[in-house]
């Protein structure tokens, strides 16, 4: 999975979906409803940017991902994305956990930064209370230590741990669980190595000019690189990419 | 504040307004829409728990306190309490902090379990960016080091420095902080001392039958016993509650 | 207890533990062998400071107490002070441990930044392993969720817990817990209001001009204002300093 | 490096140092001097246990490596090992890291379970004020959010970050950091692919009979399997082990 952390434009997005294509990725990311620590940030693009999110993957003939936030939302963002994303500060939004579970869309759930191992699987609970749909589990940091180099501490430990107690795939978002750009490919690295099924990647055409989480997004050239890294160490655990 | 972590019938609301009025508190606490860590859990009386909550105040001449979980229910749960809570879970569900903003209702805000204080008074700003209504900030503990003796670490130092840095009145919620009502009188105490502006205290009947949270329940007899002992360390510090 | 964190001159500990005796200590406090993170800060006057101490001590009729870093200097400090510091760096330091316990004096135990308190009881059973001599707990602040506002995070839960779990006497030091003056009476009061057996204040005759921890020392004035209230907060739960 | 926890016999030694060296492991671990947080724990065999230690070493042309816990046994405990290491508890116990700095041995520092990167580097600062000598650092886990499923939260950002910021060589120690051996082969991957220059690995001949430890130590076998995909997955980013 790999886009931009917010849609901004429908030539940020053709760029981003080519990138993503070009690079292996399966699944094109990109935030239509963002939220914001600050009500002075960039909201996101709401419906206009799911249109431009569903547009550009069609035209790369990849899946879609995008975050709702809002539990009478849900219909909306299904309507125009293939999985629906339940981000970490909703983990345990009950209600939205709720509809998005109704919606027999298939979810990815973010874990929330200080919760626990047990307290995310039964948030995950919530979403296949009412459907058989297909849910992943997404480790994206916890609250960090030490808060001078990173932006989290990603918790790899959880893959393993989650892979042994749940059913569940597991995805890991090195991307936000570090915060800057230039530790995501280790960190994406090490992330495959210790099993995970799949990897979200914040990819930018410019992160510089990106309206949010520029610092963490990798450049599409940064992301061709990456990419054969990454398959050669799933290979070199027997499993592929 | 005084009341059960949830509204059970109007029995038990009824001898919790008592004990909440005789004790001498100003608002009864009671949740009718209940985030429960799993889905198996009981989930509230919704409505009808409303209902009952706003009869018991009427009856002990207390304001209400209750917490809105999802923001289509703003106007409902509005119809019946007086101030409008927000959870500790749902700190940074923007949507819901939008539209309980746009209520003019009093609101309170509950400090998540990792949130920094900048995060907490930027999900503040959100409440006050529709209205000019009054928000209360209460602490109610953060993400603990130790799980073997509480639930939480109550964070007092956050009542000082919230103090300084913003201009909202700071409540405590020791029940939920520790979690264990044999601590909870102690650190009831500890957070008037540390210049908090009020209490929220869990107050039922009969603990051990709770529905939730009745671990960290007092009895009507411990509120009575307490309240005196909060006054007199209100009195030494030249304040009164 | 109350001192400067670093001895640096007898002016200044003549200074202070006027300061001491004049509030109502009954402890003089002060640092001759000091644990610092940089080797580059400042690193105490060492046997000399002692003298110093234990002279200003003596003078003001208060018993006095430092820290021990190292084993083999256990009797060297011994020789000076009433009571034996080992501070929460070193608090699973097992052979300072076991040094400090055979030495038959008072000793207090920091607990570490990271420490449960089931760690901390078992490193005290390290000092009680040899003798039969007083053990004082101190908590001292534990790793902070939020490092913008306070050095540490003081943990005042620990006061009701381990005074359930224990029978040893609690000392709280908001000093290092906060790590910043203004806030440090309102959680003096806080301590007290929680349980705490003992307070200890770090008090500077001249804060800004400290060698070390400047930052969150009161002056002499500052403590003069705050014993009172103290004071008043132990007689409000019916205790006494 | 692999080796057990503890030096525990002659037997014990010899078998883990014939798998450590089959394995292609180029140091043995060894722990004689052991700092337990129970003084009812076992303590190590002291001076016997380096003996064994250097003689397992010697018989399978193996580095050794040991802990050394007080600064006064640098000199026995340098005259028997290759490389001394300093253990997480005594990351900032400064006497000890002035005197095994002073050694000219090599040295391992670990990272303290709640220090920062920067009290980390602050530490090996310590270190290497006295001596040109060789300093690695040691990466073994941090405190956790959730203890339900592993005993520390093995950091893997830190490998990235300290690479970044520092130029000493940085190892990693899964078996502590996860503390459940099987987590530990998939963390042990994952640190390769994070770029760690060395892995620290706990083996035993026979772990439930272990005296301390066990149940994070991998068998003979077990670390048979993991190396070559250690290996595979250090060729895969460009590395050798």
């Amino acid at each position: 999975m790999a886009g931009p952390c917010s849609v901004e434009s429908s030539d940020q997005m053709r760029l981003a979906a080519e990138a993503a294509r070009t690079a292996g990725a399966s699944v094109l990311r990109g935030g239509a409803f963002k939220p914001r620590t600050s009500p002075y940030s960039f909201q996101g693009l709401q419906e206009a940017g799911l249109k431009i999110l569903q547009q550009a993957g069609r035209e790369q003939n990849l899946l879609t991902i995008s975050e709702v936030m809002q539990h009478d939302l849900v219909p909306l963002v299904a309507s125009y994305v293939d999985i629906l994303q339940i981000g970490a500060r909703n983990m345990q939004n009950f209600p939205l956990l709720v509809e998005v579970g109704k919606s027999g869309h298939p979810m990815m759930l973010k874990r929330g930064p200080s919760a626990t191992l047990d307290e995310f699987l039964l948030a995950a609970e919530y979403l296949m209370h009412h459907s058989n749909a297909k849910v992943l589990l997404c480790e994206r940091g916890v609250q960090p230590l030490d808060r001078s180099y990173t932006r989290n501490t990603l918790d790899l430990n959880a893959a393993p741990v989650l892979k042994e107690i749940s059913h569940l795939p597991v995805i890991v978002d090195p991307s936000h669980g570090v915060g800057v750009s230039r530790y995501v490919p280790a960190m994406a690295m090490a992330s495959v190595a210790a099993g995970a099924d799949g990897i979200m990647l914040e990819v930018h055409p410019n992160p510089r000019e990106a309206m949010s989480d520029g610092a963490q997004s990798l450049t599409p050239a940064q992301l061709q690189v990456l990419m054969p890294q990454l398959r050669a160490v799933a290979a070199a655990i027997g499993r592929s990419l």
